[in-house]
């Protein structure tokens, strides 16, 4: 049973620069599910953009082995980056690059490390909306520091899930939902309103047209509330 | 300049059983993209099914290191799997079991290799749609053989892709196309019209709901033309 | 300038079962240096062990790519596990094996995951001493459920580092110090006042006898204050 | 029992340019095997002859998974290239390389890609004689641009198999027969009529000179009509 | 310059037991040459073959890294086997098991690591030369010790490279001459007489049935030296 | 029962240039464990030293699969460093640059092999002490051959291993005394008498200052008497 309505996300917290090291760091806890997100900037590009005068932004993704219930071992241990793993850390990244304007970065690439310290469910919205945080208080960072003399942010970018559970259309599913939704859907926006990435899966159901509908429609209900905690947070620092 | 029309899918050839080893296979020639889908059926399951009396359908996808441009290097000379092959193999897979049942598939892994021999866009929707072809050949062999029983087959699967394109919205995308898109999608369907998996990116533009649905429909029109081939192939099987 | 006197720790705050998802967990920041430790528990035992009776505990050490000033690739980007690494989380697994018998702990693994969040030096005296928190307080756990009768806990165990710096002998060095420091030591040692572990380098020094009394008088005294520190915490679980 | 007479060749069809991307590309049908051999030219060379201005040929070697009776798992599933593609890999790349003047072919690599789609046995010999045919194709169009301007092409190279299979000599053994022979033989030659490699090996049976003599009479004896099919498909280019 | 006759093998020197540990050691030292080849067994069988009765005999092969002009890197700093050690260490183990009737060995494996301690050619020779007597005396021991009742040893098997080299026909090469060969040939028979392994390559030269047979030829008188000292190394026991 | 005294240590040969292809080596052979300890040089150092005109001295250890009583497969099987061979070889890299003033040395590196060829307990005291002769034999080398002008070497260094065994002190202990050990402490001093590394580890016990003092002195006996041999060997070059 769902305490919270349908419609309702859970209590989000973000501390920022929790960690000293890197740029700029957000600790980002969404209900029990906990996200250490990290950008750290570094004065080189991929080979392949070497010489173009662009930047490159880009993500990586892990669960801490205690994360979950039963421990995960890491991936170091099987030799292999799970597959899981991989789709998740470019979903990510496709998504922080929908942010900025990589000629405007320069080339210098911003790396944003996403860890998951307690997983219950979201930890890839998660990710792309604390992930966004550190990336924009980094770059904020390097503008003071006149690193930078413009800035490259076009947008800011968030993330929620959406599903089907039970036959109700429920926002930001827990764990516990996740694991029995028949449709689950990650929707990836601009606080402009515009989608950045779509993500709608059925493997234990089906949806149509209508379902597509009502999933997004929550989904936009639910960014609106999230990019204004984001907003308030950037813009304090 | 596209010479086909913006909803007009390239020429589609499936070749059956073109490999004479593995229980079924499916060559699909998709325009200049060409994939070769095997099914093979093993007697075990994942650890983590054994003993539950279902079975497992999972997918490889791989991609000759001629079939691109520029040579492109096996995985194994990295040790690594790259991750949009993980990326592309996690989608071929949640897609193919969409269709089957299985509780009545058994204790049974189907495997179903997509090697892709020539890549001109769409690699990921061939191997959906010719990996189906492979599946149901494979299943269908083995009710002939009186392994099965009753078919687990629950529906057809397969994918297309749409996207918007300087502006357009355009049908099946080929390489040119599709390394400019603005916006990129995946549609996964059954052949009763739902929605499977649905995989929308705008990592170079970005979209809205009108954008959404007029992708969403071209896609099911093609779809319909797909499902009547591939219905076609099977049965005169 | 170091501020601290020479034998004065920098300040160390405990946070318990930080994170929900292990059997118990423990926050470790000590000056700049943060650590999370995590304990779980799996009713298996290496294949040696299979059979006798008897359990084991083991640790991993890992540091987020982000916890150090330049930004530290992961392991499985270079599919090796670093040689420093492996080195500190044999250490940290001899060191918590000597605080337990592992007769009475039966055939279960206690894994103690430490996972550097900043590191400004002492990260593996952080680590032993964190992960003995977790340890103890997963093995209260396990007797408040019944799962164990009797406590398998025979000692206390923490760690310090000690070093000769510009020639002075010096208490818990911070990366600064270390990094320049002619001797360093790492002293583990029980509550009872014995020695567990003793790793003292001279790479960029040498030292004497002298030198050796003086650093374990020194690590001595910090430990004695330490242990008390790990004992409110525990107790007042 | 062998429908062939023990010197005859199964029936060899060979398709040029079978897939687009490569420089080229022969696909060829040997019996029930078949393998796809593409050619692709790169402007560099293994480190060791930077600045010497020879250049290089080399080969991989590949099974897909579907291509023998039992699936045969990815190298990238265990991380590891299997001893006999290596062994193989090796024995191709040697026997392209005697085809042509490295002095001539100039500072750049020509990496021949043999991808075997179904296993029944004598796969080494068909990469060798395709991948031949594909090396061939690569230089012509290479001269034809004008990239070269004098043909590096020594003479032509092709392998067949012969081995002694109840005591008999045969010719070009498929899968059930080369599995239980007594002796089993490579044999790679020039059409020139010298050999390049003999690889021979009797690890279930023995053999004596008589037997030497037998076998490679029987091998040079079907290597002609090779070298006569691999001319006509080259020529008509 | 040769200081040896075309046809003369260099000293070859060898010590029995020359390590504690394994069943059965031989420290091969053939001109500069150090290969150190042991034997060691266990009770069990690679999978495919247990139950069946059979037992299996398997090699492994390295160079040290010391053991030539030029450091080698060890294989685990790369991750990847060297394709020449695979190809090399298959080459062995075929080699040693047409020595060995594999059902009266019985459900036990026999590896034979051969360990190149200087390379100064001819190592693959001297692997299977020395690894045989390795392997002779390990199974005398199991006889001796009652492990085995009857002898399982069928024959008795050697090595040796003979070439052409500025066109002379050359028996036992070093690596100055190796190196600089036409043709490169390990002929691999057993004491009866008969051919086990021939393996000839022509990569910078070609040969045709005449120099065939003159480098058999060559060999087969240099192998009734090696097997006389086989043997008497073997009886002295 | 031990047949030496407790203060006694095993019998040590060291033979010089043992092999013939690095630049020096020593095989020592200390009680029953024989390790080959092989200097080789490089005119390269890692990137960070790179344009500092300091060189760097380095060491690798590895065990023979058959240098064990069972048979220890080797780390490429398992593309695995083993944990203890990292630890091990990083404390042999810290024990022998102790020794070098890497500014005199210049930009070059000089990697010290040591393979285990049996092992009988104290193989990584026996590596240390080894391997410093190898080194210390490659740059009076070097220094012969005018590659160097000036001696980098500030003092030799040597390593014992001493622990508690049933509740005595022993020195030098064997495999079967290290297996019991309650205390296992390996001294690496100068022949200064000055302490490099130690490492004291009471897993199975705890020790006290007393224990230290008592270990360390007679560990200090001992070292007298390796540091005699190490300098005639060297001298005698």
């Amino acid at each position: 049973m769902r305490e919270r309505k349908n419609g309702e996300l859970r209590k989000i917290k973000i501390t920022k620069n929790y960690i000293k090291q890197p740029v700029a760091s957000a600790l980002i806890e969404w209900g029990n599910t906990a996200v250490l997100c990290a950008a750290t900037v570094e004065d080189k590009v991929p080979p392949y953009l070497e010489g173009t005068g662009k930047g490159w932004v880009t993500a990586e993704y892990s669960m801490l082995p205690a994360s979950t219930k039963t421990r995960n071992p890491r991936d170091i241990s099987k030799l292999k980056l799970a597959g899981r793993t991989a789709e998740i850390q470019r979903l990510i990244g496709r998504s922080l690059r929908a942010a900025v304007d990589l000629e405007k970065l320069g080339e210098r690439t911003v790396t944003v490390d996403c860890d998951v310290l307690t997983a219950d469910g979201g930890t890839r919205c998660a990710s792309i909306t604390g992930g966004y945080i550190a990336l924009a208080l980094a770059i904020k960072k390097l503008l003071k520091e006149g690193v930078l003399q413009e800035s490259p942010m076009k947008c800011a970018v968030a993330a929620v899930s959406v599903g089907k559970v039970d036959g109700e259309i429920l926002c930001d599913l827990e764990y516990a939902e996740d694991s029995r939704a028949e449709v689950d859907m990650n929707v990836v926006m601009t606080d402009g309103g515009s989608y950045v990435e779509l993500q709608g899966t059925g493997e234990k159901g089906l949806f149509g047209d209508d379902e597509l509908k009502a999933l997004t429609r929550s989904a936009k209900a639910a960014l609106r509330k999230i990019f204004a905690m984001q907003k308030k947070v950037i813009e304090n620092d």
